[in-house]
């Protein structure tokens, strides 16, 4: 499988099509930003770390009976995913309160939640990524109720088998971000990545961030924390 | 009735004690704030109006089967009402796009939506009542599964009944705000008001606005259109 013309440049990733329409391959950058692309900044290594470790969460989740848009990695960097159409929502699942969730509701960060939290945001960097409820979805036609009802299933499920995998390496989950996308025939599956970017990772002893936290705050130790997770989940060297 | 000693002072109203502890007096001020308290004026006559349409609608909502803390009105501007528990949320219908929504979500003002949308907001004046959904409302404790399933049952039929009954008038119903209270035994009733204030209201044929944004938007003729929604639902001069 051959990278050909670049379609999509993003913030964190390159997208390139491919020989078949219905491929192309996604390739992973250092570059990083936060806050609606406010701060920049580089993270060396990190298109390798969120490559591989979403490919293998990938490919976990497809174990459990999420569908999502994993075909194979080419290289460290470079993966060929099947094509979709972005459904244009951020899906935020929370365990602990943290970060914006913290600040919006005056809830201090750590606080464990009773259940799980789904929120949604609608994609639009022009907007600023506001948050939006399930009949808004709708009204504005971003989704069907049918694709949130099924995003909404997918979602807990990956939380479930999230939280129990990054136990087992010793890592509370405190919240994820997702997205996912449309094939062809409608059919919803996961999309983008699962990384220390769209997570937030705190070691299950010490509590120490693991994550893109690191970088948004200045902590320093960002490269260290995204080797560090490698390692935890059987990566890393 | 007797109006004993001052329990809270509000924005746009005051609550007495009675001699009775499961009532008070609620007494609608002329006093009009916008933008969490940062715009600050007075609507000549104002207190009068929320006060004998929002009994009104409680009353019509009650034979619907709408529960209320409604029981007696006084006079032109004070009534008696079941003390309750005020839920810190605010619930918000929309059948047509207006105001927050409209600046949020990047959608002109009167755009219809096929079905009307419900959001809620926490409220909390320091944090400026931001948007919050179902989990986090749960996850927060600011309101149970149960009650906000009756929360949203009561609010449909609400907007059922008041759209309807608006159109009788003449008046489209863009949007309103509710608040619900819980009674010592737990019972959701529906509280607060039902005014100009917390609705937005257009003339069905020149959609000209009948409501507070005259007010927010220094529109002019705020007076008169708070008189105008008076005659239109048959309580007017």
């Amino acid at each position: 499988m051959e990278k050909k013309e670049m379609l999509y440049e993003g913030k964190a990733k390159k997208v390139f099509a491919t020989d078949d329409p219905a491929l192309c391959v996604v390739s992973y950058k250092d570059d990083a930003t936060a806050f609606n692309g406010e701060k920049k900044g580089t993270i060396v290594g990190k298109g390798v770390v969120n490559n591989r470790m979403s490919n293998f969460m990938f490919k976990l989740l497809e174990k459990n009976g999420v569908p999502t848009d994993y075909v194979e990695e080419l290289n460290d960097r470079d993966t060929v995913l099947k094509k979709v159409q972005i459904v244009p929502l951020e899906v935020i699942v929370r365990n602990k309160a943290a970060g914006s969730f913290s600040k919006r509701f005056g809830v201090p960060e750590g606080t464990a939640f009773k259940c799980p939290t789904l929120e949604y945001c609608l994609k639009d960097d022009a907007l600023g990524d506001p948050m939006i409820n399930d009949s808004q979805i709708i009204a504005i036609g971003a989704a069907t109720k049918e694709e949130l009802d099924t995003i909404a299933k997918y979602t807990m499920k990956i939380n479930e088998v999230m939280v129990a995998f990054f136990k087992e390496c010793k890592v509370d989950l405190i919240d994820f971000k997702i997205e996912f996308g449309r094939l062809p025939d409608g059919t919803i599956i996961l999309a983008d990545e699962i990384s220390p970017d769209t997570c937030r990772f705190w070691d299950v002893d010490t509590q120490e961030k693991l994550d893109k936290d690191r970088f948004r705050r200045d902590m320093g130790g960002v490269e260290e924390a995204y080797a560090e997770m490698m390692k935890r989940i059987g990566l890393g060297e």
